[in-house]
């Protein structure tokens, strides 16, 4: 069997042998949305184009991708995008107005009848600008570090179609009370979306996928179980063969176990387990889990903060990550305070 | 030793009952933000008045204290009031602008040197207003059902006062990392005050008190029991001799075995764990956990779901509640069908 073919030669490769299960001279680091948000050099190509320009054009996206690797020094890179261009593609219509809040679509999906006005995704077409970015990202790369994708978690994906924006996602769950048949079918419908644009991104170039189910944490176990966790699986079945798999959920340490059983190569925890607890509970290789406010702190606080996750971790089986993204306004010299305490860890050897 | 002295005949008691371990004949029913958002008696009000003068005029706030108990027929009232008015009691400057979002602070406590600006509460005078709201509640009650008073936890106080606004608290998370002596003089300074304010709150006439540790959530494990759990005791240690009382925290069922150590008469659990394992966890009497978004449901839906909680839970050990409080755009419609149908449920005499 080919497991995970097309495999490239990096001059860094520590995140694809640790996903991997083969040994590992220390800790990788990367950041959840490291691209964007605090970094300068980012906001000053924002300052000439709006979010969804800088996402779908590919020559820009793919220059804020590598923005943190040049800069920060992670060991990986992730395609700047946004979860919601996949819905968009499926035919909801997604508006960012600056000032005005988070992303929104316009029209939403509260009942049976709205089903007509949604389809899967045509990728090949209506995504290619994010294979494109890939492409043009893996070669502005030039095999310094793997490119790691991403989507949304289906469950994820719902709760905004549904709400149509961020919050409690009060329609979304109701739905899944009132009218089970109708969640299941949207979330199918985003399962066989979500896989075929994963595929599109691993055949254009990213070496490793996340999925992030950042709200998964509105749900109760049983419906986390039901509405979430079996859609996770059917992708990480589809791909596993073919890529690393990453899973993040976010506030759901409640079926951190059902998680670790759905054969991704590693699950990525938020900060309110410790780490050690999550890799007993998980069993294999987990990605995490500082608290992303410890950025705002001073130089020795973030250090040794970082070595608590550093000595609770799993050695060789840990990849250093916030517990969630890195927060807007998180200082610059915080963030390489952090990756180079990481890097530098000497205890790694000892243990 | 003279426990919850002052007791009072009720006319419905079952409150009480479950508070006190004795036998009930049915499960107790209130719901968290009862008084106010989906009452269009409180609507009524409410457009007549700002939001925080219905909390500093007694008419007023006992007027939509004892709404739900009329309208609704749940088996407790809580005075209407806000969390905020305890710091800003302190010192705060506390601002309810219509349509900007929610309650927020124009100063904040971000450093040592922000200590100068706040002081302990003084209660008697300065939150007179709620004890009066009390004494009025209890009066238009007539002894129908119990009055709950509440407060926020030290934390969930802390945080709004370090960040000044609701979000997800970076500067109160950080200020943990980086000055937790700092941290812990405020926290122990919100303890001192929320005592006394509870203190007056039951010499006043409420006959239960709940703290509400409504952000616990944003803490790991670790900072949740040094920065919260430790003050939510030392308020229970307090009070309990004078009065049961309720402890709910959101989202940290991790803690949820030490939370049922700080001793309260019941430990108030959100929809993210199963009521049957929250009360194993717990050891006592537990409240909840009704996902706030099924109210959104039909009638048939919000029966179904209101009796796998009632049938999970501990009988005579269980009071009814949402996980969180009522949702704004609630219908009433569905908290009457809650209501009507676990004061009618049959099944609990069958176990």
């Amino acid at each position: 069997m080919l497991v995970w073919s097309n495999m490239k030669n990096f001059d860094n490769d520590l995140l694809l042998r640790v996903l991997r299960g083969e040994r590992a001279e220390r800790t990788p680091i990367w950041i959840m949305r490291q691209a964007g948000r605090y970094l300068p050099e980012y906001m000053a190509v924002r300052a000439q184009h709006d979010f969804l320009t800088m996402c779908r054009v590919p020559e820009l996206s793919s220059e804020v991708t590598i923005q943190p690797v040049d800069i920060i020094g992670v060991d990986a890179a992730i395609i700047f995008s946004d979860i919601l261009v996949l819905p968009e593609a499926m035919g909801l219509n997604l508006v960012v107005e600056e000032g005005k809040g988070g992303p929104r679509f316009t029209n939403t999906i509260r009942r049976k009848s709205d089903l007509s006005s949604i389809h899967a995704a045509d990728c090949e077409n209506d995504l290619k600008y994010v294979a494109d970015a890939i492409r043009l990202a893996v070669e502005r790369l030039n095999g310094r570090v793997p490119l790691i994708g991403f989507c949304g978690s289906p469950w994820t994906l719902f709760a905004y179609m549904v709400e149509g924006k961020g919050g409690e996602f009060v329609h979304a769950r109701a739905m899944l009370y009132e009218d089970p048949a109708t969640a299941h079918e949207v979330l199918q419908l985003l399962t066989s979306s979500a896989i075929s644009y994963l595929k599109m991104q691993r055949a254009a170039g990213a070496d490793v996928i996340q999925l992030f189910d950042s709200w998964a944490g509105v749900l109760s176990p049983r419906l986390y179980e039901e509405f979430s966790l079996r859609y996770i699986k059917q992708i990480v079945d589809s791909l596993r063969n073919e890529v690393p798999v990453i899973v993040f959920a976010k506030a759901a340490n409640h079926s951190l176990r059902k998680m670790g059983d759905v054969g991704a190569s590693a699950v990525s925890v938020d900060w309110t387990i410790s780490i050690d607890e999550a890799a007993k509970t998980v069993g294999g290789v987990v990605q995490g889990n500082l608290d992303p406010s410890v950025l705002f702190a001073g130089k020795g606080t973030i250090r040794s903060e970082a070595e608590k996750v550093l000595a609770q971790a799993p050695k060789g089986r840990h990849i250093f990550n916030l517990g969630h993204g890195i927060l807007p306004g998180t200082p610059v010299e915080g963030v390489k305070t952090l990756v180079d305490f990481v890097k530098g860890w000497k205890a790694f050897e000892r243990n």
